[in-house]
C-alpha cells in the first residue's frame, strides 16, 4: 500500500524470494545418496516432509510424549468446559444448594436433616429435558462440536507429521526423546550441520550454517517483527481521554497471521516463499484489492463468531484465574510481558527460547522499575479505599472470631471474601514503606537484556512523563510491561536500520550474507545462547 | 538549664539568630524589581508568603492534587472512625448477628428464615434515642466535633497557602502539578536557585545557595538531632528488669515540638528565629521557670485528653490492623526503623526524603541482622508452644475438612482461628532453617548506609550482649530496629563534634560556611542524592 | 568382613587405638597442680568426667538453661501427644460434633440450642470407663509409659552431666551461661587451648591442638563418613522400575550408631577408643559372627516396634504438619537436603555447625538448580490437573460468594480444601513462567560451598539424564536434595584419598599430624570458621 512510508525499499520484481540455492533448504534428499544409515528408505520420505521449524517446536515442547500428552489434554479441557459448563446450567438444583427450599427425604423426616451435594443434582432426565428445551445451548453446543472436531483433526495431522520429526531425532539425529529435554538446542542444531555435512541432505547448499536453520525457523516471525518496528500494523490508537494506546491482542495477532501467513488466499505459498503473484509488481494495486476483500470477510467472519468466542474466553478465564484470586489476590496485580513489548524488543533471528531467556531475565528488574512508578495520586486513593473497607472487614473479622454464628447471616462471608480481595487489591497499589528508589540502576540492569531504548530515556530514567515513554501501566491479569514504543521512530534500533541502507537488499530485514554465527557447537556451555547478532548490528543489509 | 553541659556553647547574647543577611531569606522580593514575569505583582504577593519548606512540603507530597486528596480523606477517616463506631456502639442488635434470638418475620413463619444483615440493625428511630441516653457517648462525639472543626479550619489555612506554592511552582518555576511527581528535588532546588540569580527574589543575599535552603527546611528537625544526639531530652530510663529502654513515640515527638518549636509560648517567633528575649543571657532563669510552667501545663492537658487519645488509637490500629493480621499474621513480627532510630541516625541537615532513602536501602541487611539474634531461648519456647497450639489445630482442622458442621459448634471458628494466629506469630520468632549465618558482613553492608555505630561493634558484630548495643527487641508493629544509642557516650558521631570543637559559633550544629556542596544541579542523576555533609566532616564549626 | 575391598588399610594390632599420648586426653588433671582458681577441688572433680564433645554440644545448645528447657520440653511433648491421643479416641462424642445427634438440653427445649465444644466431651467416668475397656489402648499407654520412664531417667543424668559442663564453662572457662550464645566455637575451643597451656589439665600431651579436640568431639562422625563414601553401609538399593535408590533414613542411622558406637555390645568401649578385642586381627571372624548376631537381635527388635514406631511417627507427623500444610501447601514441595546427602557431602573433621553453615549457604543455589530439571511431562500433567481441579474449585467458591449456605452443604468444605490443597500442590510443579534458566552458573555456586561434584557433571550441567548424578527427585518433606552419591566411585573426594595413599596410618582417615588449622583464635570473625581442611589436603595420610 502506497501510503505506507517505510525504509524498506521493494526491489526488482525479478528477483527470487529466496537467495540463490536456498530455495527447497532441507526439502529433499539427494536421490540415490549412499547414506550408511539402517533406514535409508525412511529418511528419504521423511526428509522430503520436515522442516526445520517442526524439528523446532518438537524440541521446545520437551520431546513427542510431552506433546502428545499436552495435546491430548488441551481437547479434553474443551470437552471439559463446555460439558462442565452444560452441567452447572442445567443440570443443578441452585436453591436446594441456597437452602431456599427443603430437601424431600420423606423417610427422615423426624430426624436431622444433612443436605449433600448429590442433593442438589437434578435427575439425568430432567437434565437432558431442560438441554433440549434450551435452543441457545443446543446451538452453541452444536458449533462447539464441530470446533471440537476441527480441533480432532488437526490434532491427529499434527501427531502424524510429528511422528516422522520423533522418527528423525531417533535415527538421524541419534537423540533419544527420553532424553531431548536435556539437550540444548544448539547442540541439536549442531547435529543437524553435521549431518548435512557427512550425507548432503539438502542439495542445493553444500554447506548448512545455523543462520540458513534460522531463517527456516523465523521466516514469519521476522516478517510481523519488522511490520512492528516500522508501524505497519494499525496496532496503536488515539483514544480522546487516554492518549495513545496499544491494542494488540492474542485474537488480532491471530488474525493477522491468518491473514499473511496460512489463511486460506494468504500472501505465502508454503512455509518459507511468497506466492508467485506477489513477486511481480505489475499487479500491486489488484493484489491490494484482493487482500482487502479478503480482510473485510475475516473481519465479518470475527464479527459473527465475537460472542461465542467472548462467552469462551470469559468461561476459560473464570475457571483459570477465579482460584489464584481467591488464593492470592495480590496477583492480579502482577505484570508480564505485553505481546507487543515481546514483539517490540525481538531481534530479528532470534528463536522463541532466545527471545524467553532474555526477557525472563529482565523481567525482575523491569518489573521493580515499573512499581516505582505507581501514580502517587492512586496511592492515595488506594490507602484510603483499604482503610474504610479493612475497617468494616476488622469488623466482621471480630464479630467472625467472636461467635461464628454471624458467618450465617446472609452475605456476611460474601461481604469479607469481596472485601477481603478488595483490600488486598488495594494493597497492592501502595508501594513497600521500604522500597528503594532506584530507577537508574534498574533501568541499567534491564536495558542489559532488553537491549533496546527511546534514546530520551537515558538521562531521565527517574521522570518519566505519564503518556510518555515508561508511563507505568497496569491491567489485570495481561498488563502491558514496559510498553516502550509508545514513542514512535525513537527506537534506538531504528537508527542503526537506517544507517546500514536499505535500497539494495529487498527482505533486507531477514537477511544476512557471510558473517559466520557468533557461537560455535563448542560454546554451548555459555548460558545464555547469544542471539544471532545484536541489534545495532548490521541485520539491515540487503544480500548484494 | 543549667545543669545540662553540653558540647555546644553559647554565644554572647548580642549575636542575631540568623548569620547576617539572611534574615529574611525568601520573604521579600526587592519592590520594583524589573522582573520579565507575567504575573509580576502576584509573584510579589506570594513570595512574601511562601517558605522554602512548604516548597519541599509541597514537592514530598506529589503535588498540590494529592495533597488536597490527602488532606480530604484524612477528614473523612476521623468522621468515619467516629461515626462507624458510635453505629456499632448503638444500632446493632448482636443478639440477632449471633443468632441468640430469632428473627421476627411474621409473614414468613411457615418458611425457611435466612437472616440477612439488615435485620441486625436497629430501625434509626431506636438508634437515635439509644445515642441521646448515652451521655458519655454524646459528649465525646461533641468532643470529636470540636476536634473536627479545628481540623477542618486548619486544612482550609493549608489550602490557602499550598495554592500559593501552587503558583509558585506553575509561574515562576516553571513547574506543571502533573509533573511534580517526576521531578527530583535537586532539581526543583537547582531553579530555585537559577531563580534568585536572575531575579533577586531575596534581597539580602547576592547568591543563594543549596545550603541556606536547606536550613531553613531543617532548622527544627537539626535541633531535635542535636538534642538526641546530646541526650538532652529525657527519652532514656532505666526500667528496674528491663535494663535501660527508649521512650521515644510519636506522641511524645508531638509535645516536644509543641513546646519548642510551635506552641503557644514556644521558643520560636517563627520557622527559623528564636524569640528575642531567648537571645539574652541575663532572664535565662526566669525564661527556665516559664519554660517549666508550660510544660507542666501541656502534661496536664495530656492527662485530661489521655483517655481520648487513648480510644482513638485503640479504635484506629483496630481498624487499620485487623485485617493484615488476619491475612498474613506474620507481619507482626515485621520491624521498622523507631522514631529514636530515625533521629538517632540522621545526619544534620538531611532531608527527609535523604534519610528515608537511606534508611530503606539499610533497612533489608538490618532486618536479617536483627534476625540473626533471636534468642536461642525464645525460638525452643516459640517451637514447642507452635507444636502445642498447631496439634490441637491439626485435630480441628481434619475434623472441620471431614465434616463441616463442626465450624457450627460454638467457638469452634474462634479457636481455629486464635489457634492459628499464635501458631504463626510463633513461627515468627523460629529462625529459618537455612539461614546463612554472617553477622560481620550484614553489619558491613547496614553501616555502608546508616553510617553511625558504636565503636565496639566493629570486632563483635557476632557477639551482642543482652543489653548492650544491638539488643535484638521485637515489640508488635512497631518495633525498634537497631536502637543503637542504647549505649551512651559510645557513638562514633560524638568524638567528631568534640574534635570540631564548639565554642565559637552559636548555633554551631546548623551552620557551616564557604563549603560549596558537593553535587551540582548537573550531577542530579545520582541515586541517591548525597548528604549535605557526612557526619565526620566539620559541621560543629561556628560561622566565624 | 574380608568382602569389604577397601582403600582403608588395617594396621597391627598392636597399634595402640589412639596416638601415643592422647589416651585420656581432658581427662585427668595432674594431681597437685597449683592452680591459682578458686574451686581447685572441683575443678579436679568435673575434668575427670567432662569429655569435650559434651563441651561442644552444650554450646551448640547456646547454653544450660537452653538445654534444660529442651529437654523438658520434649518430654511434654510425648506425654501431650499420648494424652491427647487418648483423649481423642476415647472422650469425645463425634456424633454431636458432626451433628448427626442432637444436644440435650432439656431445660431449653424451646429455644434456639447452641452446641458448645464441651458438649462434645464425653463426662470423665464414662471416658475413663472407656479407656479401660480397650485392651489395646491400655497396653500402647503401658508401653509409652515405660519408655516415657527410660527418657525421664536419661534426662536426669544428662542434667547432671551438664551441670558439671556447666560448671566447667562458668569457672575453668569464665564464660557466663548467659553470653554463652553469643561466643562462637573458635573462641571457646581457644578458651580451652589457653587452659590447657596455663595448667596443664591433660596430663599425656604438653599441648592441646585444636585438632585434638576436633578428633575427639567426631570420632563417631568420622566413622560414619568414612562409611559412607566408601559405600560400606548397604543403603543403595536397585528397585525394579526405580532406578539406584537410597534408602538412609534417621531411623536406619540410629540403628547403625546403635549397632557400631553406643548400643550394647557395640564395637566401641567408650567416647574414643575401640574395645581391646576389636583391635587383634587374630579372633576376627569370631568377633563378625558375633557382630552378625547382634545385628539379628537388633533387626528382631526393630520389627517387634514396627507398630508402635509407625504410630507414634504417624502421629507426630499429623500434629506437626497439618497446621503448615493448611497455611502454606507449598511447603509440600519444599526441599531439603537428605540424610545421605550430609554424610556425603560431610568432610572428615568437620564439626555440626561448620557443615550446617556450608549446607545452607549452598542450600539457595541448590534449591533453584533442582528446579531447573522438573520435568516436562509433570508439568504438563500438573498444569492440566490443577485446571480440571481449579475449575471445580472455582464454581465452589463463587457459589460460596454469593450464598454462605453452600458451604452448610455436606462435604463442600471439604471438597473446597482438598481442592484448594491438591492446586496448589500442582502449581508447586509448575516452573515459574519468568525463571532464568542457568544451571552452569548455579552448579558453580553450589560447588563453591559444597565441595564435591562427579568428574563428568562439570561440563553438563545442563544434561543430567534421569537416572544420573543429579536425578531431581521430590519427596514430601523430606526429599533428596542432589543426591550426589548415586555415581558410585566417580567423587572428586576419593581420588584424594586413592593419592594420599593410606597403608601407613590406622585410622588414617581421622588423623593427621602437624599441620597447624588453618585458624587462629584471632581469626574468628571470618564467616563461617573454616573447617579443619579442604577435602583435597592431605587429611588421608597417616601419623607415620
Amino acid at each position: 500500500m502506497a501510503h505506507f512510508d517505510t525504509q524498506y525499499q521493494r526491489l526488482e520484481a525479478s528477483y527470487s524470494d529466496s537467495p540463490p540455492g536456498e530455495e527447497d533448504l532441507l526439502v529433499h534428499v539427494p536421490e540415490g545418496s549412499k547414506s550408511p544409515w539402517h533406514h535409508i528408505e525412511n529418511l528419504d520420505l521423511f526428509f522430503s516432509r520436515i522442516s526445520s521449524s517442526h524439528v523446532y517446536n518438537l524440541h521446545q515442547k520437551n520431546g513427542f510424549t510431552c506433546m502428545l500428552i499436552g495435546e491430548i489434554f488441551e481437547l479434553m479441557q474443551f470437552i471439559f468446559v463446555v460439558a462442565f459448563t452444560t452441567f452447572l446450567v442445567s443440570c443443578v438444583d441452585y436453591d436446594i444448594l441456597f437452602a431456599n427450599k427443603m430437601v424431600n427425604h420423606s423417610e427422615h423426616s423426624s430426624e436431622l436433616v444433612k443436605v449433600t451435594l448429590p442433593d442438589a443434582f437434578l435427575p439425568p432426565s430432567v437434565c437432558s429435558a431442560r438441554i433440549q428445551q434450551n435452543g441457545f445451548l443446543i446451538s452453541i453446543l452444536v458449533i462447539a462440536g464441530v470446533f471440537w472436531v476441527h480441533r480432532l483433526i488437526k490434532f491427529i495431522y499434527n501427531i502424524c507429521c510429528y511422528w516422522e520429526i520423533h522418527s528423525f531425532y531417533i535415527n538421524a539425529l541419534k537423540i533419544p526423546m527420553s532424553n531431548l529435554p536435556y539437550y540444548t538446542w544448539q547442540e541439536v542444531q549442531a547435529r543437524i550441520v553435521q549431518i548435512q555435512k557427512e550425507h548432503q541432505i539438502c542439495i542445493h547448499k553444500k554447506e548448512l550454517t545455523e543462520l540458513d536453520i534460522y531463517h527456516r525457523i523465523l521466516r514469519f516471525k521476522n516478517y510481523m517483527v519488522a511490520m512492528v518496528n516500522k508501524s505497519l500494523l494499525p496496532i496503536r490508537f488515539h483514544l480522546p481521554g487516554l492518549g495513545d494506546t496499544i491494542f494488540y491482542t492474542r485474537g488480532l495477532k491471530y488474525n493477522f497471521e491468518l491473514i499473511f501467513f496460512w489463511g486460506p488466499g494468504s500472501l505465502f505459498e508454503n512455509e518459507w516463499s511468497l506466492k508467485a503473484e506477489y513477486k511481480r509488481g505489475s499487479n500491486r494495486l489488484e493484489l491490494a484489492d484482493k487482500l482487502s476483500a479478503r480482510i473485510l470477510w475475516i473481519g465479518i467472519a470475527n464479527f459473527i463468531l465475537c460472542p461465542l468466542i467472548l462467552i469462551w474466553q470469559i468461561l476459560y478465564a473464570f475457571f483459570s484465574y477465579t482460584e489464584i484470586l481467591k488464593r492470592e489476590p495480590g496477583s492480579l496485580g502482577a505484570r508480564c510481558w505485553s505481546l507487543y513489548g515481546r514483539c517490540y524488543l525481538r531481534h530479528f533471528n532470534e528463536l522463541d527460547h532466545e527471545l524467553h531467556s532474555r526477557l525472563s531475565k529482565g523481567y525482575k528488574p523491569a518489573s521493580k522499575y515499573m512499581n516505582c512508578f505507581i501514580s502517587p495520586l492512586l496511592t492515595i486513593v488506594a490507602k484510603n479505599v483499604a482503610f474504610f473497607a479493612g475497617s468494616i472487614l476488622a469488623v466482621l473479622i471480630a464479630l467472625t472470631i467472636y461467635d461464628e454464628d454471624v458467618l450465617a447471616v446472609e452475605h456476611v462471608l460474601t461481604t469479607v471474601t469481596l472485601l477481603g480481595v478488595g483490600v488486598t487489591v488495594c494493597r497492592s497499589f501502595i508501594p513497600d514503606q521500604h522500597l528503594v528508589f532506584c530507577p537508574e540502576q534498574l533501568l541499567r540492569v534491564i536495558l542489559a537484556h532488553i537491549h533496546y531504548m527511546p534514546d530520551h530515556w537515558q538521562a531521565n530514567a527517574h521522570r518519566v512523563h505519564p503518556g510518555g515513554a515508561a508511563e507505568p501501566h497496569r491491567y489485570p491479569l495481561d498488563p502491558h510491561l514496559l510498553p516502550a514504543a509508545q514513542v514512535p521512530g525513537d527506537h534506538r534500533l531504528l537508527p542503526e536500520l537506517h544507517r546500514g541502507g536499505g535500497g539494495r537488499g529487498r527482505h533486507l530485514l531477514l537477511r544476512t550474507d557471510g558473517r559466520a554465527p557468533a557461537w560455535a557447537p563448542g560454546g554451548r556451555a555459555r548460558s545464555p545462547p547469544p542471539a544471532l547478532g545484536g541489534p545495532a548490528r548490521g541485520w539491515s543489509r540487503g544480500p548484494g
